[in-house]
C-alpha cells in the first residue's frame, strides 16, 4: 500500500493542534478544522479573510443547484444537483490604521489553531506585528451549536500589547461567495437585506433550484464601539470602529442564525418574516451560554461514544477525530439529511450521497446512534425518484442513485451511474443488519418491507439468464471494485442479489405470520402480486456465485481468474494515483481491483463463511488490490485482524483513523474523507476488537497490536451498553447500562453483566 | 431485419426526378440532390433561399473548427474537431415587384428537380404564379465541376410567360452561415470582401483553426440589366435588375471559385491576391464550356465504372446512384482527403472518417481506380497523430483513430474512442488487400511496410496474456458490434491482430530477400529492432480466437455464448432504432449484435473458411443481428448470397442500393450514408456477383435473382479490364481492356481473354 503520512500537526489525545501557520496546507487546515452540525458546516477557513490560497466553503445540507445536462441517450441522467457554497457568516474585516489584517501580507507570530474534541470549538490565535514594533494580541473562536442547529457563534477578541490605537472591525453576513468547482461564479440572487428586528439579516436564492436562505445576526461588544450599518453587494453587516490602549482587551461577539428554505413555494416575505422571528428567538442568547449547552451535548455524547487506546496517542487522536468529524457531519436529526462523501466540509463529489452510508458507515451509527441508523434508511424510503429512475433504465421497482443529493440520479456518467447499481444491495443489507441489530419491526414491517419489494423487483427485473448456463445473475455491471467495466456476474453483486431476494421472502412470510395486517397494508401499496415472491425465490435459486471449488476462492466476477495479472510491486510510486497517470481505459483490463468487492461480502457476511475460505480469499485479493479508495484499506484491516496478520493490520488502521489529519492521500485540501471516517471506529471494533454482529448473538475475538497496552469501545445494544475492554492478557466485557447480554467470546456463549466477565486473550491474537 | 422503404423519387435508370416539391421531405432532398467533387460539396438546397425547413450546407474537404474540449481522465481525447458549413456560393434572392422568391411562402407549380448521373448536373425547375396571375417560369441548373475542383456554376433562366415586369436578382457570396449542430452559430471572420479583378470577392478564417477560404465569382447575363454592387454583414455580390417581356427569356450565369488555404501561417494579402488570380484564371470559361468538359470526365468514368441490372430498374438506379455519390465524394486526388461517414452532404457524424473507408469503401475503389485505393491508405500513411495517440494511451507504435479528420482522435466517447480500437486492422486489411490486387511492391515496401510495423507494435503492445490460459489477445475492446462495450478476445480483432503480426513478418521476410535496402530504410524510419519479429509472432500464436469445435462457430468475444438471448422477433417495431428507445446500457446485455462482427472476417478472408463453417456461423449469428448500422445489411447480403438464402440476399441488396433513395432509416435528411454507398457495389459484385478476391486468384460463383433477367460489372485488374455479364443461364467472362486474366469460376480455373469464356450457371445460383 504505497500511502505515506504528512504530519504536521500536534499529536494529542483530544486536541486537534497547528503550532505556527501552514500556508502550503491552508486548504488541508480548512479541511481539518471544519466545524458542522449536520444541518450546516463551515470550513476552517479565516474569519477576517485571506488572499493567499484558500478554500472558503459554507455549506447547509440540502441547498444544492442544479447543472442543466443536455439530454443524450435514453437512461443516462440528465440530473446535475451539486452542493453549493452558501453564504460566509463568519465574514470579518479587520483594520489598524491604514493596515488590514490579512495573514498571507501581515506579519505575526505565536499562531495556534486547535480544535478541542471534547465540545467541538476551534480557536486561532496570534499576534499582529503591526508597523513601528506595534503588536495586537488577536483570538477567534467558533462552533456551530450542536444543540441548536440553525445557530452559529465567533468570537473574536482583541488585545492591545503596547500600543493606542483605533480598531476598525466589519461583521457581516456574505452572499458574494463563488462556487469554485463551478468557474468561480456567484450562483445567489440576492432577495433582501437590511436590518430585521433591528439585526443586519439577507436573503437570497438560488439561481435554478431557487432554494432560500435567511441569515442575520446578533452582535455584541465590550468595546465602547461606534457602530454603524454597513452593506456592500450581498453582503450586509455592521461597521465598529474602537479603541485599544496598551493591555486593553476588547471582545466582539457575534451570533449567527441561517435559516434555510428548501421549497420553492416559500415567498420573499415569508421567508423574511419566519427567518426574523427565528433569529430573534435564537440568538437572544450569549456566546458562552451557547458554549455552554453545546458542550454538554459533546460530554453527554462522549460518554458512550468514545473509544480509548493506552500507549498510542496518534491513532488515539486519530479515531476520536473520526468519531467527532463522522458525528458532527451526521448524527440522524432529519430523515431527509445524509453523508456527503466529503461531508459538509468540500465541494468537491458535489455534496453527493453514494452507497458509503449503508456499506461503510451505518454499523457507526447502529452501535451508537440507532435512530441516525434508522434514519438514514428512512432516506432511502423516499422511493419516488428511485423508482422512477429504474423505470428510466427499463426496469421496474426501485433502483437508488449512484450520487444523489434529493434522491435522483446526478452521476452522467452512465458508464458508472448504470451500471455501478449495487447501492440498492447496500440499502438490504442495512435493512438486515439494523432490523436484526435493533429489532425494530414497526420499521422492518413497514419502510423497510416496501424497501424490499422494491428491491427484489429491480433486480429481478435488472438480472438476466445466460442462455446456455441457464443461471441468473446481473450482466454489464460494476462492483465494488471501480476497475472493472461492463462485467458479468460479479460475486459480490450476485450474492447480496440472492440474499435480498431470500430476505425479502423470508420477512414477507414472517409478517403473514405475524403481522398479516401490516402485510396487508404491504399489498395494497405495493401492489404486490401473487407470483412476485416465488419468482424471486426461483431466481435467487438460479443465481451464480461463482467460486473456485478447490480454493474456495471467489471469482470477482466472470473472466476475473484468466484477467491479465499486474504485480503491484512493479507500478512506479509515482504513477500513483493512476486515475491520473494511466490511460482511462488501461485501468480497466487487469486483476488489478481498486477496493475490496469479495472481501467487502466476506466482512458483511463474515460468519457464513469458514475461517479458511476468508483467509484464501483475503490472501488472492489483497495483494491484487491498490486501495485507490480511502475506503480500502480500512475495510482489509478487518480481515488480517481476523486472520492474525498483525502487521498489516497495524498498518491499515493507522492509514483508516490519521486518513485527513496526516493527508494520506493527498487530497484532504478538497475537504475530509467523510464516510471513510466511520472506518477507524470500525478498525477498532471490528478489526482488533474483534466484534461481529451478522450471527445470532454478537461475538467477539480480540486482538491487540505490539504497541497498545489496552484499549476499550462501548455499543449499544439492545438499549444497554456494552463496554469491552482488551488488554495484553484478557477480554473483558461488563454491560455498563442495561440488563445481561448472550455473546459468543472465540466461540464461546457468555452472558455479560453488569459486572462482566473476563476471557484470557490467547497468545495468537496479541500481535 | 425491421426497415421499410419511404420512395418518393421517380424511378428511371439514369434520372433521380422529384416531380412536385415535397416540403416534408426538404431535408431529405437536399442530402439526396448534393453535388460535390471531393474538393467541395453542396446540398441540393434552394439557391434562392427558402423560409421553410432547410438545411444550407456548403463544405470544403480539409476545412474544420475546433472544439475546446476539457481536459478530464487520461487519454481521453481533447481534440474536437468538426467539419463546419462554409460559405454559400449559390446565394441567389430573386423578386419581382413587391414578391420574392421563396417556395414556402409563393404560389409555384410545375415543380421538377433532376439530377442526371450521366453528368451530375442538378437541374431545378418551375412555374412562379405571381400575384395577379403573372407567371414567368424558373430554371436552376449547377454543378461542381469535376475536371476543375475549385469551380462550382449556376445557370438561372426566367422566361415570362405573360407578363411584362422588371426582375431583380441578388446574386452573392455569403459568410453569414450559421453551422446548425453548433446551436446555428456563425462560426467565420470575415477578413476581406470588395472586388478582386472585376469579380465580387470575399476572404473568409475560421475562428480557431484559423483555415481561410476566398471566394470570388463572375456573373454574365444575356438581359441588358443594370448591375451594381451590392454587400451586406458578409456577403459580397452584384444586384441586377433587368426587364422581362411576354415569352422573353434571360438567363444568368454564375462561375465560382473557391480556394481554400489550410494553414494558419498563410496571410490574408497572400490569399486573396493568389485566390483573385487563380479565380481570373478559373472562371475565363462559360458555363456551358465547362459543363462539357465536366460532362467528358463523367462519360469517360462510366465506360467502365457503369455496372448494369436489366429487369430492375429499382435496383438499377440505386446502384448507380450509389457509385456515382460515392465517386463525386472521394476518388484520390488528394492523399490528404478522406470519406466522412456522410461525405459533404451533411453535418451530421462531423465530417469524420472512420474505419469505414477501409473496411467498405476500399473495395469499390481497389477494383475500380486503383489510385483512390492507394490515396486512402497514403492517408493513414500520416503517422504523426496516430503514434501521438498510441502514447497517449500508454502504447507503442500507431494507434488510428476512431473518428477523426487531420488523424487526430476526434471522438471524445473515451468508451468507444478507447475501445473500438480496431481501425488499424482495418488499415491492416486495406494493405494487405491493396498489395495483393495490385502487385504494388513500391508502395508495400515503403509506406506499406512502415504502417504495418508501427501497427503490429501497437497490437502488441495494446494486448495481453491471460494470466492462466497464456493466450494472447485483446482485453478491454469494442469489437465491430458496438453493442458490447469492454469485451474481451474479440474473434474479429484476435484474428487480424494475428494476421497482422503474421503479415508484418512475412513482409519483412520478403524484403530481406527481394529489396534489402528498402528494407533498411525500413529499419532506419521505425528504428525496427532485432526481437520484435519474433516477438509479433510469438504473440501471434498465442492469439487466442474463440471456436466451438463442434459447430465450427467463432465465439464473437469471451462469454458471448452464454449472454442473455434476445428473441429479435419479440422487440416491437416501435423500438427501432433501439438506441432511441432503451436505456443505454441495456444495448449491451444481449446476445443481440448491432452489425456484423464474425459474419465480417469470413467475408474478408472468405477463402479460408469452408462453406460449412460460413452458413454455420451466417446462421448462429443473422438472427441475433438488429442490423442498426447502416452497413450491415449490406455486408449479410453477401454470404447469404453465397449459401443461396436468395430471399434474403435480394431483400438486403434492394436495402443497399436504395438505403437513401428510400430513406429506409428515416435520417437521409442529415447527410447521404456515404460510406455505406460502396456496399451496394459490393452487393453486386460480391454478393450476386459472387466474385472473391481473398484467394490466389480472382474467384466467381455468381447467383442472380428472380427478378433480373441479366447483370454485369468491370472490374479493373492487372492493368486491364474484365468484364462479367451473368444472365439466367450463363455467367460470361472478357477482358474488354488488357491482355488474359486466370480465374475461377465454380471451382474451376479459367483462362479469360478478350474473346471471352462462358460457364453455365448451376441451377441452384438461381432464384
Amino acid at each position: 500500500m504505497p500511502k505515506v503520512a504528512d504530519q504536521y500537526l500536534k499529536v494529542d489525545p483530544w486536541l486537534v493542534i497547528e503550532k505556527g501557520f501552514h500556508p502550503d496546507r491552508s486548504r488541508v487546515s480548512e479541511a481539518i478544522f471544519s466545524s458542522a452540525n449536520e444541518y450546516m458546516g463551515v470550513r476552517g477557513y479565516f474569519d477576517e479573510g485571506y488572499s493567499g490560497d484558500r478554500h472558503q466553503g459554507s455549506y447547509i445540507n440540502g441547498i444544492y443547484e442544479s447543472r442543466n445536462i443536455p439530454k443524450s441517450y435514453k437512461g443516462i441522467s440528465t440530473s446535475g444537483n451539486y452542493m453549493i457554497n452558501t453564504l460566509d457568516w463568519l465574514y470579518t474585516r479587520v483594520s489598524v490604521g491604514s493596515e488590514t489584517l490579512d495573514l498571507a501580507k501581515s506579519k505575526f507570530s505565536d499562531f495556534t489553531r486547535t480544535l478541542d474534541m471534547r465540545n467541538g470549538i476551534v480557536v486561532r490565535a496570534f499576534t499582529w506585528n503591526l508597523a513601528g514594533g506595534k503588536k495586537i494580541k488577536v483570538k477567534f473562536e467558533r462552533f456551530v451549536s450542536m444543540d441548536t442547529a440553525k445557530l452559529g457563534a465567533q468570537r473574536i477578541s482583541f488585545e492591545s500589547v503596547n500600543f493606542k490605537g483605533t480598531v476598525k472591525v466589519v461583521s457581516a453576513l456574505d452572499f458574494d461567495t463563488v462556487h469554485e468547482t463551478s468557474g468561480n461564479k456567484n450562483l445567489w440572487n440576492g432577495l433582501k437585506q437590511g436590518a430585521a428586528n433591528g439585526m443586519p439579516a439577507i436573503l437570497a436564492e438560488t439561481l435554478v433550484t431557487k432554494k432560500k436562505v435567511f441569515s442575520a445576526f446578533k452582535l455584541t461588544s465590550t468595546a465602547k464601539a461606534a457602530k454603524k450599518s454597513w452593506s456592500e453587494g450581498k453582503k450586509v453587516g455592521l461597521q465598529l470602529t474602537f479603541s485599544l490602549a496598551p493591555g486593553g482587551r476588547e471582545v466582539i461577539e457575534k451570533l449567527v442564525v441561517n435559516e434555510a428554505r428548501f421549497s420553492d413555494k416559500v415567498t420573499t416575505a415569508q421567508a423574511w418574516s419566519q427567518g426574523a422571528a427565528l433569529a430573534k428567538k435564537l440568538s437572544a442568547t450569549t456566546f458562552d451560554a451557547a458554549a455552554r449547552s453545546h458542550t454538554k451535548y459533546w460530554t453527554n455524547l462522549w460518554s458512550t461514544l468514545d473509544c480509548t487506546i493506552e500507549g498510542d496517542a496518534e491513532n488515539q487522536q486519530g479515531l476520536r477525530y473520526c468519531i467527532f468529524q463522522l458525528h458532527q457531519t451526521y448524527h440522524g436529526s432529519d430523515p431527509k439529511a445524509n453523508i456527503g462523501a466529503k461531508g459538509l466540509t468540500g465541494e468537491f463529489y458535489n455534496g453527493h450521497t453514494f452507497w458509503d452510508s449503508e456499506a461503510y458507515c451505518l454499523n457507526f451509527y447502529l452501535f451508537n446512534n440507532p435512530k441516525a441508523a434508522k434514519n438514514l434508511l428512512l432516506y432511502r424510503h423516499h422511493l419516488p425518484q428511485a423508482k422512477a429512475r429504474a423505470r428510466e433504465i427499463d426496469c421496474i421497482g426501485a433502483c437508488f442513485p449512484f450520487a444523489t443529493i434529493n434522491g435522483e440520479e446526478d452521476c452522467g456518467l452512465w458508464w458508472i451511474a448504470n451500471t455501478e447499481i449495487h447501492v440498492g444491495l447496500a440499502v438490504f443489507y442495512a435493512v438486515w443488519h439494523y432490523s436484526k441489530i435493533t429489532g425494530d419491526k414497526a420499521f422492518l414491517y413497514k419502510e423497510g418491507a416496501e424497501l424490499l419489494v422494491e428491491l427484489s423487483r429491480f433486480y429481478a427485473s435488472r438480472g438476466q439468464y445466460g442462455q446456455k448456463s441457464k443461471k441468473f445473475g446481473l450482466y454489464g455491471v460494476m462492483g465494488p471494485d471501480e476497475f472493472k467495466l461492463m462485467v458479468n456476474h460479479n460475486a459480490y453483486m450476485n450474492l447480496l442479489v440472492k440474499m435480498t431476494f431470500e430476505y425479502t421472502a423470508q420477512v414477507l412470510d414472517e409478517m403473514a405470520k405475524k403481522a398479516p395486517s401490516a402485510l396487508k397494508a404491504l399489498v395494497k401499496k405495493t401492489g404486490l402480486k401473487a407470483g412476485e415472491k416465488a419468482e424471486w425465490l426461483k431466481k435467487g435459486k438460479d443465481t451464480l456465485v461463482l467460486q473456485d471449488k478447490k480454493t474456495g476462492v471467489f471469482e470477482q466476477n466472470e473472466g476475473f481468474f484468466d484477467m491479465p495479472h499486474k504485480d503491484l510491486k512493479s507500478i512506479p510510486v509515482e504513477d500513483f494515483p493512476l486515475y491520473h497517470s494511466w490511460s482511462y481505459d488501461r485501468l480497466y483490463r487487469y486483476d488489478m481491483h481498486k477496493q475490496p468487492d469479495v472481501v467487502l461480502f466476506l466482512f458483511f457476511f463474515n460468519r457464513q463463511f469458514s475461517p479458511a475460505v476468508k483467509k484464501a480469499n483475503y490472501d488472492y485479493y489483497e495483494p491484487r488490490c491498490i486501495h485507490e479508495s480511502s475506503l480500502s484499506p480500512a475495510i482489509h484491516s478487518i480481515p488480517v485482524a481476523e486472520i492474525g496478520y498483525h502487521e498489516q493490520a497495524y498498518q491499515f488502521a493507522q492509514y483508516a483513523s490519521r486518513l485527513d489529519l496526516d493527508n494520506y492521500n493527498r487530497n484532504t485540501r478538497e475537504g475530509l474523507h467523510t464516510t471513510s471516517l466511520s472506518a477507524a471506529w470500525m478498525n477498532l471494533i471490528y478489526g482488533f476488537g474483534g466484534m461481529r454482529s451478522d450471527g445470532p448473538v454478537l461475538s467477539f475475538e480480540p486482538s491487540i497490536p505490539k504497541k497498545w497496552k489496552s484499549y476499550s469501545y462501548r455499543v449499544l445494544i439492545q438499549g444497554g451498553v456494552l463496554e469491552v475492554k482488551v488488554d495484553k492478557k484478557n477480554v473483558h466485557l461488563a454491560m455498563i447500562k442495561g440488563g445481561t447480554l448472550d455473546v459468543d467470546v472465540f466461540g464461546k456463549r457468555k452472558k455479560v453483566t453488569p459486572a462482566g466477565v473476563s476471557v484470557a486473550l490467547p497468545a495468537a491474537r496479541r500481535a
